[in-house]
């Protein structure tokens, strides 16, 4: 498609089209956009990419993405820091936080155990979750990872490392989506919902 | 939902939200995306939007974009300089040069007539169009405005100018789709087919 462009167009459609989900006809759509954008805002685009990447860290605790030491959750002195709640990549705790119903911590592993694609515990953040729990403050840990065959497997090795440190293990609650219907409902998901219901 | 993220991050997620077409999930799975590539990749992105903006200048014959004073259509000796297509925008110009069937050259608009959004014919690079039909080569010029009311509306507009000039001016062919089905063709482009339909 980009071959009638010219050279530096073409390399910013390049760039887009790296972007997940983007293709070629979209790519080429925001690389137009940008290109009419102002200058200035061009240039606040180009300077946040590049900020982004400077400023955004690792939170020493929970090795959320933070630019401080401390991610905001980590601060915060209203967060009941007796939970922790693992997930596999930052996203996953912001759509925590967007329920408004957790008021523990995070931790974020950043990936989930996936022999197939060369990812071990060693690659994740495990180390720096077990050392949070050398104290004797964290009564329970979450697993929010993934209901994917690397998630559960993830959420099974952490509790296998963790249980015998005397540390309750819980796991999000399979069942079927609110505002789903039942009829287009997976056999799996339908079997856990039955096997997990709740007396009313 | 960029409440939660860090500053610098959540910037980053703005830039990607005000692109079109891309909502504010997209932009947040964007934005993680370019904090997860290498840092060369980030840069070369970052540098990629500067550049465009610094290194692309208009055509000085047909107003497309171009990095050098001609596009590398007006440059090259191959294209048939007595027929001129009027498009839109330069994307316009690329989807028809991907039909590999159009030896002519261009011209880029930039935009429609459009009273409404405030675009009139000054707005637009017409001038530039006149000029270029000054001396005699040009034969035929193809309006390839887009089949809208602004479209349309320019198409007349500049065939009332080109005509008592002695030029030519046609316009694209108005018809079903090829590999289309009759039953999902709007009434007006079924007319559009039927009245314009060719002997076998």
């Amino acid at each position: 498609m980009a071959n009638y462009n010219v050279a530096p167009l073409s390399k910013l459609i390049e760039q887009f089209e790296r972007l997940p989900g983007i293709g070629s006809k979209t790519a080429q759509r925001l690389a137009y956009f940008v290109l009419n954008m102002p200058k200035e805002q061009a240039t606040e685009f180009s300077n946040a990419i590049i900020d982004a990447h400077e400023k955004i860290r690792y939170c020493n605790v929970c090795c959320n993405f933070s630019d401080q030491e401390l991610c905001p959750v980590c601060r915060s002195h209203n967060r009941d820091t007796s939970v922790i709640c693992v997930v596999e990549t930052p996203r996953d705790a912001i759509a925590l936080e967007n329920t408004h119903e957790y008021a523990g911590v995070y931790h974020v592993l950043h990936g989930a155990i996936s022999p197939l694609n060369g990812v071990g515990p060693d690659q994740l953040c495990i180390k720096q979750l077990l050392s949070r729990l050398s104290d004797d403050t964290v009564k329970e840990v979450i697993m929010a990872t993934n209901p994917t065959v690397e998630g559960e497997a993830t959420a099974m090795y952490l509790s296998r490392l963790l249980k015998p440190m005397g540390i309750k293990v819980t796991r999000l609650a399979y069942g079927i989506p609110v505002g789903g219907d039942l009829e287009y409902a997976d056999e799996v998901t339908l079997a856990r919902a039955l096997e997990g219901r709740n007396e009313l």
